[in-house]
């Protein structure tokens, strides 16, 4: 997507190396990073200055690449897959893309992988766009929809948390469908959850939408129900972690509390998510998902920018009180309108998800 | 209520002054200021070193009575009570206690004025503090047949902002049924929303918790509806600032996604509230109650204490991005299990609130 008005994606080949938005400066500065090495790649990863499920996939492709320019054996294809494969612990798409970048090159003479590896790299990040760029087709459609029903009023469109172009290669999964309908001349309004602890909404999807132009307002996570109750919000519009089978969304804490809000008061909620966040092993999603703790900090003190510009750590909690940090929580699918995916909007059930993916009916 | 073993009122007379507890200081430091004059107390009210409306009221009472010990004139009781008056814009307790001090003092000869405005204060004081203490016991009542039912496991309790005794002059509202059933022995912990954007629960709720040796955990906001899925809250209290004839709840913004999880997943869900809050000229508390929009600063920045130990305010959105802060919404009566008041438990209905408010029935 645009910022300032020129397009980047969120990795790009640029001569020997392969550049990347530096995210852990973002959004008070915006640095590109030259990653020159697999060793860049790895720590890119592991340092999170580059995030998002797809994005790390992808870095972690071009990270093979550059190990295969530097020296292309059996033996050190298998080392770069091994670390660029600890960087993060739970990623699944690191793994899937490593899987892929070691299938193509292992056939391979040695002499002919560094190639092979950019283009493959190269592959696997057109076909994210291609993916979140059909998400975003499909999301925007029933954005329109609400659009000819205003009559030029602006769509009222909530989020939560950052499942924007920053996640991914570009458009992102949640952003895609406001990024298309914005692109295509619909008048929207984005209204921006903060998304405690990590204020991946304030800081992370205001950025973005604020870089490509796109009206929004950030609000505290407590906010989103009375807007809803007042008419301000027309549809909500989330990503997903993991989507159990039968349709239930694992998605940033949350993200319940807003779909609990969204049914009581008639407004369509939807989770954007691509293919590869299904899991069709899971029924019961409240039950089966495991939610991850994360570090009490995240909850206890807050980063920011002071007034004098720098960046300074401070903590918000009562000294001495501990604090619980469960990272995701599941929207059973009684609450979802419905799934925006690259094959279109499903229902949030086991026979809307295999309408569109009938080849998954035999397993 | 207790901290570190002593037992604090809010505010209490001291020598020619009175003492309250600075609670911009707080949860970092305990500090007591001294309030010689009306000035000191209109400036206390003013900069919030003191809030809450039970405390605002007492305050405002306390300043009038340090007027009168200054000069007793008719003038500088109407002074008085203009100034004080002035300090705060929307506080109903502070404009209730005024006029009940000047209609005190009024008929008085000007030599008995301050001895007499230094007890009615005191009586005031009293009073809110019986107000709370009978709420909490009612409201423990109810924490003790969970206790029952759990024999021995801890009664989970989630409580979203400060309706604590930091608020009143001790006890509180929300709180004062856990500290009563605390004290009374019975095994408790309390989850404690944040509270964003103002932070009340994660720096008052934990802080007052804490210092009285609550057993406790801060919690994001986002956090609760996970929470209440996997059977990890027993009940909610919460606090409000203004109640429907009809029980509606206007509490701190992001109560009634809370009243959501909780009645999706068959958690009861109580306000505790003294009868002064209880607007008996309104039906709807959506379409009736207007709610506050405060500055957008207050949801931009966040203020805390650097490890270094400096109070500091960072900037924590995406810079020009703007932002909306409502500070309130209302939770519809369908939602509210009950209302925990002086005279006992109401069912959140006109005819709940009438069975204890019976001398309202022919208005």
């Amino acid at each position: 997507m645009n910022i300032d008005g020129r397009h980047y994606r969120t990795i790009w080949p640029d001569g020997e190396a392969v550049c990347v938005i530096d995210q852990t400066r973002l959004p008070f500065a915006f640095e590109v990073r030259r990653l020159a090495t697999m060793e860049d790649a790895a720590e890119a990863i592991s340092t999170m200055i580059v995030r998002g499920a797809p994005l790390i996939g992808a870095t972690a492709a071009y990270g093979v690449a550059l190990a295969m320019r530097a020296g292309a054996s059996d033996a050190l294809l298998d080392e770069a897959v091994r670390v660029l494969g600890a960087t993060r612990p739970t990623a699944v798409n690191l793994h899937w893309a490593l899987e892929r970048m070691a299938r193509t090159l292992r056939p391979l003479r040695a002499g002919e992988r560094a190639a092979r590896a950019f283009a493959a790299a190269a592959a696997i990040c057109d076909e994210d766009v291609a993916c979140c760029r059909s998400i975003g087709e499909h999301g925007a459609a029933l954005i329109g929809e609400v659009a000819a029903r205003k009559r030029g009023e602006p769509v009222d469109i909530l989020t939560h948390c950052n499942a924007g172009w920053l996640a991914t290669v570009d458009w992102g999964t949640a952003l895609a469908p406001i990024y298309v309908a914005h692109d295509e001349g619909v008048k929207l309004h984005v209204w921006v959850d903060e998304t405690r602890p990590r204020n991946q909404g304030a800081a992370l999807t205001a950025y973005e939408l604020g870089a490509h132009g796109v009206p929004h307002t950030v609000v505290a996570d407590n906010a989103g129900g009375h807007l809803m109750q007042h008419g301000r919000v027309d549809l909500c519009i989330v990503g997903s972690d993991r989507t159990t089978a039968t349709g239930d969304v694992a998605n940033k804490i949350g993200t319940y509390l807003k779909a609990l809000a969204a049914h009581d008061n008639g407004v369509p909620f939807y989770a954007a998510l691509p293919f590869s966040t299904i899991d069709w092993s899971l029924r019961d999603g409240v039950r089966e998902i495991p939610i991850e703790e994360r570090s009490a900090r995240e909850v206890t003190h807050m980063t920011g920018r002071t007034d004098g510009g720098a960046i300074e750590t401070v903590a918000v909690v009562a000294p001495g009180s501990p604090a619980l940090n469960p990272a995701f929580d599941v929207t059973p699918a009684r609450l979802v309108t419905g799934l925006i995916t690259e094959r279109g909007v499903a229902r949030a059930s086991r026979e809307g998800l295999l309408a569109l993916y009938p080849e998954r009916a035999a397993a």
